[in-house]
């Protein structure tokens, strides 16, 4: 039998909550969280029902709940630090309550109350024990009105109506309401939700090599040379300028221009083989200056109104210093070498992945916390993490926490390229957003069934997706039909992701030239080699990514990702969705011609909110036209060569 | 930092399950439990996962989980037992199967392998600790093949080949399987199952009042009663006999003919009012006949194939002996009386509840249970519980589990006519059936959304609904309509739910006459007085009734709840559904007039599946025609003079 039986109420259904609490849903700073619950008892008694909530460990704050219909009861919380809340319900069946509402019947029924105030008078008097000095006096003092002055229960009452009036007395209540009897509520599990920065939701990311800035051929880029091109980055409106690794790039096995397995003794090699004689994860590659140099960097970005972010990936190259001083974090072979990244047949001999499973697991987990802990410590918070999906799952649970607790607006986002259930359960696990599939996804249906599936429960509790038209690592085919793909491709990515981000300058220069055919590898790819990017050139489509993250920063409708319709368009080319602000005041519709190659006209179905009295009037955000249509629907022509979207706003 | 870190493999998604493994899914026995879950590892290692289950605290059985696509794991175990089984998910990174993968690669990529048979042997090597004596042996037979022969880890090979056939071998498969490395393997929460009787899924219930069978007007009926009328309740082909409650009844506050608060001499009182000088709960009203009748009665139920359900209501009237014995049981007023129930301003003063807040709550609770107990002795093991609802649900919890550690096929029906949150709640916490709202659905809309919410996950795992047209607290306005409508609502009732039941003779009788207007009660209603039936009465619905419940039993597709799908028929009065059996073979299209007073027609959109090269061919069941429809639609007319529903066959 259980401890106490005669717990009566039941809290279900708790919600938002992500696995019955085993996951932190996400908020972002200011949100209010509307909580509800379906919570009853049996039988007719009345029930009080409260929420509580903290930050941290501090201390529990309540608030009343109130019931709505069909058992379901209401509250929210505002959220106003950073960190972790969490919250739980608590329940109880109220004899006081329950006793007054009666009560308030059986004297509209004109019944006698003799007896009801004396058992009335008892409850009261049962608030007393549990009262502090000043209440405590109040409620005996009511407890003797109720029984009409006498203090005695048996002695008959010499009017029922000054019992009455005490009963129904709000004081009374505001006193019973505080020192209620709780031994028999209920107490429900309680339900964690990480708050974070509004750039968690809402952020345009570049990304740049900084030893492609150089400013000559063959002259390699530095930290200095990236605050100089600082001004161009801004100029498009971003705000997170994120670079690959930093840190010194090993020599052994180092990969040569297009990946090619032997280096030449002028190639630069991979940044994510990580670590050399000049240091491992907390050091920084010489050639791209001091840390000094890298503070300004960070100093003169967040002047502009920027952050830098910075990609951690946990893997060393075979001169990394872990692999001499810790090789306990390596797996070794029989013949004495240490295992190297492995994809059979494949071998990858300039990568050594760190064992998950190793006995010194518990140093290896502090020591990777502490290379998030150093660049925080650098003026760092934000991280792209690169390949999460193949380390300990159990590690990043416990390392994203960890280093919340250091900083806790840190955004981590997730390069897991990987099979959809991992890329979620990274999110449950605690990283901030996340890369997707959007680059591979390129038709109508394609796109809209994606969108539909991250706009849906619980995804849009948990995963953020950021959204990149390209990568150092995916040049898709579909941008090989050039400056009409490109842009199809960034005001979808601009107006479906909340958070997006291009690959620049290959991005504005529109580089779509791949390795070999059929290859999502550039030719010439920055990873292995310096480029010099023109990006004065006339051609380039700075001023249209300029404009949309304009636009992004003008309507609140597109700075979060839900909700997202996607209205009919009578042609397979065209598609149209669209997003209304948390106030309903914004509205913003876009249509794309997802074919780069021809003109596609079609009828769209306007959504309801944009017709009044039967007519649309819309402006379009990107060519500044205004159009005006009769009825529910719009005849939407899209020629690439000329205009390849419209953004409208209402 | 967690205790071990690196578990690598995450189990999620873990169905069927309701509220994380807090409450048992059911099924009935012989059932094939599918199971699925997501389960998935970091990186690109093999894993093996298995499903664990036992029976009751038995030894756990396993058997391996195939995975199908996007990580998901399937495996299935067939139910034998009544009770409650219990099953979990066990998965771990294999690092035997991991390396055996990318050997075959290796090889096929002519790779010299001499490293890689040795990280082999070590790992089978690995597996001789956890082996018996034999599996040892052969084990380490293998890894020495593995290596050569020559036993020794540095000594180079000889031939590859043969260290690659051992690899290989399936032998070595199984024994590594039989011996596999769990140390990391992540173990799922369990998962509870309950096993039930067939009948608790597909049952045709009677109700009667046995003290109305005495055959001659005032005259009290008994067992013997009952016994002598069980051939007409057999002909009609139900499988349960409901009898209200059994137990002597109160004298103190009886209620009177028509519920009426003064009771005369003669008045025989509600069966409800449990309790008086001849004992409580577990003894019988003297007037019924002897437990020996009641042994006999349920023999001779028995051999006719029915079974004897009986009502369980746990409340007391002013006479029932635990008033005296258990004065702790109940609640006391300050005058010295005992609270009545009541529902301000209503009182009534023939009904003490108890009350579960009680500090004697183990001991009450204690011998409520024995209650059924007692009635299972008898031989009952279908119960009718009387408004569970305004017990405590913990108790129920508790209860109705250690029930069926006696008799784990025991059925319990709820009778909680109350809110739709409590009514799932009492499923989940063991009930087997539940009645419903069926009754106040009358409407094509109405019907077709609450079949919907019935048939939807989860209610289809915990929510058995027992479908009543009626009950002796419930004669709907609806069937004030006359035969029509009790045709219409028997022929949803049987075809709708796998579970149904009346409440006779009132229903085949078409009884309708209600206590006042506007009143669900009956007019002389047989809660309060002996009843004469006369059942013989030519336009009896007991033929259709008896037709209804033989088509159910030919029929598997009726023998389940779901699916049920609704169909397109063009008149609002018309309602159109069908089921199917689990093996697709029977299928069973019903359509009924929803209005007793005017004839309908409308064309019907007949199921794909009823649709043979653009024709359909049905058989109805009540009327035994034959229809044939050309296309795809089906012009339906039903004329409730004449023919108030079709039960088609294919």
């Amino acid at each position: 039998m259980m401890e106490d039986g005669r717990r009566r109420v039941v809290v279900d259904a708790v919600r938002p909550q992500i696995d019955g609490g085993q996951f932190a849903i996400k908020r972002i700073i200011g949100d209010e969280l509307a909580i509800e619950a379906d919570v009853f008892a049996d039988g007719h008694d009345e029930i009080v029902c409260v929420l509580q909530h903290r930050h941290g460990d501090g201390p529990w704050q309540e608030q009343p709940m109130r019931p709505s219909w069909n058992d379901l009861w209401l509250a929210s919380i505002r959220l106003e630090k950073f960190g972790t809340y969490e919250y739980r319900i608590v329940s109880w069946v109220d004899h006081f309550h329950t006793w007054r509402h009666d009560l308030r019947k059986r004297a509209d029924a004109g019944q006698n109350l003799d007896v009801d105030l004396q058992i009335g008078a008892k409850i009261i008097e049962g608030a007393v024990s549990r009262a502090s000095g000043e209440d405590a006096k109040a409620i005996r003092n009511f407890a003797d009105r109720i029984v009409g002055g006498t203090g005695t229960a048996s002695k008959p009452f010499v009017d029922q109506s000054i019992g009455y009036a005490a009963a129904m007395d709000d004081a009374l209540l505001s006193l019973m309401d505080r020192n209620a009897d709780r031994s028999l509520a209920t107490i429900s599990k309680s339900y964690p939700v990480a708050v974070e920065d509004v750039r968690a939701a809402f952020s345009s990311w570049y990304e740049l090599f900084p030893r492609s800035y150089g400013g000559a051929p063959n002259k390699h880029g530095t930290f200095r040379d990236v605050i100089a091109h600082l001004p161009y980055v801004e100029s498009m409106g971003f705000d997170v300028i994120y670079m690959p690794p930093i840190h010194p790039i090993g020599t052994a096995f180092r990969k040569g221009k297009n990946n090619q397995t032997t280096a030449q003794p002028d190639d630069v090699g991979s940044p994510w083989a990580i670590g050399g004689k000049a240091g491992g994860h907390k050091a920084i590659l010489p050639e791209l200056g001091t840390l000094a140099d890298f503070h300004a960097l960070v100093a003169a970005a967040k002047e502009r109104g920027m952050e830098i972010a910075l990609d951690i990936a946990f893997q060393c190259s075979p001169d990394h210093p872990y692999v001499k001083e810790h090789p306990a974090w390596f797996k070794h072979r029989p013949d004495g070498t240490i295992q190297y990244a492995e994809n059979p047949p494949k071998k990858y001999q300039d990568i050594y992945p760190f064992d998950f499973e190793c006995s010194d697991w518990r140093a290896l987990w502090e020591e990777l916390k502490s290379v998030f802990v150093y660049w925080i410590e650098q003026g760092v918070r934000i991280f792209r993490v690169d390949n999460p999906h193949t380390k300990a799952f159990s590690f990043w649970q416990w390392c994203l926490a960890e280093v919340k607790k250091v900083r806790p607006d840190t955004i981590f986002l997730s390069e897991a390229f990987t099979r959809p259930k991992i890329m979620y359960r990274l999110a449950k696990l605690g990283y901030t957003q996340s890369y997707t599939y959007f680059t591979w996804r390129n038709t109508k249906q394609e796109l809209t069934e994606y969108f539909r599936e991250l706009s849906s429960h619980p995804l849009t509790d948990i995963f953020r997706p950021n959204i990149w038209p390209n990568t150092p690592d995916i040049l898709h085919e579909f941008l090989h039909a050039g400056r009409p793909a490109f842009i199809a491709r960034i005001v979808l990515a601009a107006t479906l992701g909340a958070n997006f981000g291009i690959y620049g300058a290959a991005f504005e220069l529109m580089e779509n030239t791949p390795r070999e055919p059929g290859s999502e590898e550039y030719l010439h790819s920055e990873k292995y080699e310096l480029k010099q990017w023109d990006v004065n050139r006339a051609d380039s489509l700075r001023e249209l990514i300029a404009k949309l993250n304009g636009i992004r920063k003008a309507h609140p409708a597109l700075q979060r990702n839900t909700p997202v319709e996607f209205h009919k368009v009578e042609s397979d080319h065209l598609l149209a969705y669209s997003k209304v602000s948390a106030d309903g005041a914004d509205r913003v519709l876009t249509v794309v011609n997802l074919d780069p190659r021809a003109a596609h006209a079609g009828w769209l179905e306007l959504p309801e909110a944009w017709i009044n009295d039967g007519k649309c009037e819309a402006h379009d955000l990107l060519t500044e036209k205004n159009f005006a249509w009769e009825g529910s629907r719009a005849l939407i022509e899209l020629d690439p060569q000329t205009t390849v979207a419209h953004v409208f706003t209402k």
